[in-house]
């Protein structure tokens, strides 16, 4: 048994138009963009209870948006999608990057969101 | 004076994989997909005060997932998201496709969530 829910979505910007599509986003949401731990990613507060946040991704890659599923058992949840049709694009260390069966990509991550996860996650048995 | 909020997280599926990308996202949900008044469109309930929905596009289009920021003001809000920086993709009958400064393509649509929007929207000066 173990829990999940879509809790992040993230904007991907490259490299090279990364400041702007960060300060479009703040703009949009009508926050001052904060800084996480990991220097690529800032925070842009949340939009409901789903946080909402930018990524600074490779020189070149594909400006997208992706969906973060976060869960208190990553291997259990890629398990579960995979049964769905998921296909693994890479495993990170904590998180496993996937498409879904349309070639949509999105990530399985530990709980980020504390408070919002306990309340909104659903139970997979 | 207008309100908006980002509301809508649609993933956009090229009609050639639309039925196994609905299936794949309705179970990540565990969740029976809603038809909408238009075909092309799913709605696969909520995520916090968000709504999931799946959108079946032409054919050989890019899977993808984009936001739509819904607005009881859809050409102020258009306003405001191209002052940030937006460029407009197309005008399309009572909602406008945009892309961000990095090419992220997002749209800025009337109120769809009711209640939600309500609670939560922002208003703009």
């Amino acid at each position: 048994m173990h829990r999940s829910r879509i809790g992040i979505v993230l904007v991907d910007h490259p490299e090279e138009h990364a400041a702007e599509g960060l300060a479009f986003w703040a703009g949009v949401q009508g926050v001052t963009p904060v800084r996480e731990d990991s220097p690529e990613y800032h925070s842009l507060g949340t939009t409901g209870s789903l946080h909402l946040a930018a990524q600074r991704t490779g020189p070149g890659t594909q400006p997208r948006v992706h969906l973060d599923i976060e869960t208190d058992d990553v291997p259990a949840e890629v398990a579960r999608v995979r049964a769905l049709g998921a296909t693994i694009v890479e495993e990170r260390r904590g998180y496993t990057i996937l498409q879904d069966p349309a070639g949509v990509v999105f990530c399985v991550v530990p709980v980020q969101t504390g408070d919002d996860f306990e309340r909104e996650a659903r139970t997979w048995e």
